[in-house]
């Protein structure tokens, strides 16, 4: 919404109120206080200790960062971000190499005063800022396990894909108020509230704000209807698990979301489990078709679900498919370790890049823009982001399968697009956690089982190999 | 922008946001710290001086009220103003009655808090807040004379009014989409930069933000396109103000805005004494009625001319026209200043309102809700804003003519709807001064007189009794 004048400006409010916020944080007094908070916490109920836990990580967080490498990391990550975006069009990995080592040098002294401050590894030091207790040594299993099945996997797919009549979008083009229309409808659907949220649109769709107010943003393409749609289902997934926070820990940072695994977890649940399967495609497809008054067989509910999930190897993250998206974050996951160890040179990246991607899924980029240039994190500072995406996605299929099993009535209600039953488990059992237990607890508690790959893998399988 | 369920998150945003902007204010070493700076003023240059004496005033507008009274008036002036909204609709002052003894014993509090520290009178500390170094001693004489002027005046410009054609909304109904584009071209065309501005709707047309991104909205209605354009011309009047602070001293005191008489100067100068001029018209009413495709001579320059500065005695400030509005302001001055001194009771608000309209403008409010019930001002606590609406009309005319007179090409140009020479004189003379002088200072410098009525009344006499 902001006109461009006032990007600069906005940008200094937002330095000012982290200054204020990480000056409060670092109080000396801080300390103090939360080492009387500790010493009587016997007296604290099991909300009150998890918020105290959520305290003392916020203030570990802040105080272990000297502010002259807060201010420096600041500085190299605005200024080689700003570089990236023409190196990126240019494809010029070489004219953001400086900058980016910059940031990798600054990032890895981050990780090195988080580390020692927390008693963990680097990666991990780094991850935790995304994945509080998230660790890479039970990343790597999880990861390693996709790895060596998706090759074969993969194979059959694209082998039965090919089988099958190819999916066609149905004839556009798709005018864009109606596209708007729909997407809100579907929003609602899901149960977004627009007493207490707006839909707008942007160059990268996104979802933020509060939980009373949220904000999702999307972008509308007049010849494919299918990118606003399936986006907006996915922002609301993330919009729908903030409004359901524990309100009676508003402003806590007991109350605040989990991290960002349990975040794409909601997100990748009601857009790639519900929203792209064949039972929701049932109710969904008329909906659709009369929102722009179709007609013709592309507007099946079977031609949609197929085009919803045609699964095609390529090179760029965020235009894959759910078989082949692990592959491009276990790449980045491996690399960016690699980096931050020093077992890979930064010069050496974008040929490692290429390499990874070729053995993953068998494509090779032909230049650097479709390769390790394509995304913002590492360029911008957010190393150790990226394996939340794939983490969720796991966490998502091992949700929704305890879900149908805990409730037998969600499966057929989302079939006729009500997602009430669905949301009346995913609030006490998700939202309503909070940050009150670990990551690895939630799933645990909502689904019996720590966090794995067993239920996407089952869920893949059955879905684009069905018997 | 917001949806409903924002609002209460939002004004809890807002509300820690002052706290600790207070906090900050009224911190133990602020004291010291403005002492060491005022015991070193020889060293300062006059902007940086200037810069001081603005830090001192805000600091001792924080110092002054003890935080139970601000935490209490918050409290009442939020309380009082949801019951004034219902009671508004109502037409039912009793309603609101003990709410806003409430709000007036608590302002009085204030009032001489603010007295004791700044050594004025009660009321010139409340105005304060609104037009820095305000004195009523200075605005009993303008005002008095005004409305001495006014009932003679006024009945000599209906006269003249009723012997003319009576003037005629052009045949609508005029497409909002229409409209839109016309505003937007106008706003431009007074300089409003929409890189770093924007222009939107709301039921209450204001002007906010920051230099680098104002903005402002207006309301729509189908049915006649004038109060959309005035309105926005009005407010880009404002924006280009905000605009034209010193950029040298953004976020610094003196780079604010002086107060609410020059802001409101800025409006009125465009909305008022540009815009509404039968030779701005005559440029702008081709380009109006092409925006609606118009044919006929409703859409001749002579009728929207006469259109836009038709008088018409009233019950309702924010419609009233230029001659009559004054009377609206005084009235108000006069009652807000007789119930602080404790020489009006609030019970009888109501009769006073209604007898004073009658002595000012010769007509009487059938009920309270076109009455004292009209304004969000005191019962949301704005206690000695009123006068620097009329302070405002009064600057703009005598600003508005020392431009004319420094830059002869000033009119000319914007019978031509070119704002580059009249803006090129504002930037310097009085955006660019900030908070540098005192309004009275600014005034004296830009058009060599201090406030008065006389530019005003002869701008009246002018318009609207042509010899």
């Amino acid at each position: 919404m902001m006109p461009p004048g006032g990007a600069g400006p906005r940008g200094e409010q937002i330095a000012a109120l982290a200054v204020i916020r990480h000056s409060a944080l670092t109080d000396p007094a801080m300390d103090d206080l939360l080492a009387r908070a500790a010493s009587q916490a016997d007296g604290l109920d099991a909300w009150q200790a998890a918020n105290l836990r959520e305290m003392r990580r916020d203030h570990a967080h802040a105080a272990a960062l000297p502010s002259d490498l807060v201010e420096a990391l600041s500085t190299a990550t605005s200024n080689c971000e700003t570089i990236w975006r023409t190196a990126r069009l240019d494809a010029n990995f070489a004219a953001v190499l400086p900058a980016l080592t910059e940031v990798l040098s600054l990032t890895c002294r981050k990780g090195e005063a988080l580390s020692s401050a927390f008693g963990v590894g680097l990666y991990d030091a780094l991850l935790d800022a995304f994945e509080p207790d998230g660790r890479s040594a039970e990343i790597d299993p999880v990861f390693d396990a996709y790895a060596a099945f998706l090759p074969d996997f993969l194979d059959d797919v694209l082998a039965r894909q090919k089988s099958l009549p190819e999916p066609e979008l149905p004839p556009g083009p798709f005018p864009i108020e109606r596209q708007r229309t729909l997407v809100h409808h579907m929003a609602e659907t899901v149960g977004l509230d627009f007493e207490s949220a707006r839909l707008d649109e942007s160059l990268h769709p996104f979802s933020a704000g509060i939980p009373e107010d949220s904000r999702i943003t999307t972008r509308y393409d007049e010849a494919d209807f299918t990118q606003a749609l399936m986006g907006v289902l996915h922002e609301t997934g993330h919009a729908m698990y903030e409004r359901g926070r524990p309100a009676a820990w508003r402003y806590q940072p007991v109350g605040d979301a989990r991290g960002m695994t349990i975040h794409e977890s909601q997100s990748l649940l009601v857009e790639m489990q519900v929203c792209r399967s064949a039972e929701f495609m049932a109710w969904a497809a008329p909906v659709i078709r009369d929102a722009f008054d179709g007609a013709g067989p592309a507007w099946g509910s079977e031609n949609l679900a197929r085009l919803a999930i045609r699964v095609d190897p390529g090179f760029i993250r965020v235009d894959a498919d759910e078989v082949t998206y692990p592959a491009h974050v276990i790449l980045r996951y491996r690399l960016e370790r690699a980096m931050l160890h020093g077992d890979l040179a930064l010069p050496e990246l974008p040929g490692a890049w290429n390499d990874g991607l070729r053995d993953l899924l068998g494509v090779t980029p032909p230049d650097d823009r479709l390769g390790c240039l394509q995304d913002i994190h590492w360029y911008d500072g957010a190393w150790g982001y990226f394996p939340t995406y794939t983490l969720g996605a796991m966490a998502a299929a091992q949700i929704f399968d305890a879900a149908k099993k805990a409730d037998p009535s969600i499966a057929p209600s989302l079939g006729q697009g009500d997602f009430g039953p669905l949301m009346a488990w995913l609030r006490p059992n998700i939202h309503a956690k909070g940050s009150f237990l670990s990551t690895s607890a939630i799933l645990q508690q909502a689904t019996g089982q720590a966090l794995n790959a067993a239920a996407f893998q089952n869920h893949l399988r059955a879905r684009y190999l069905p018997a």
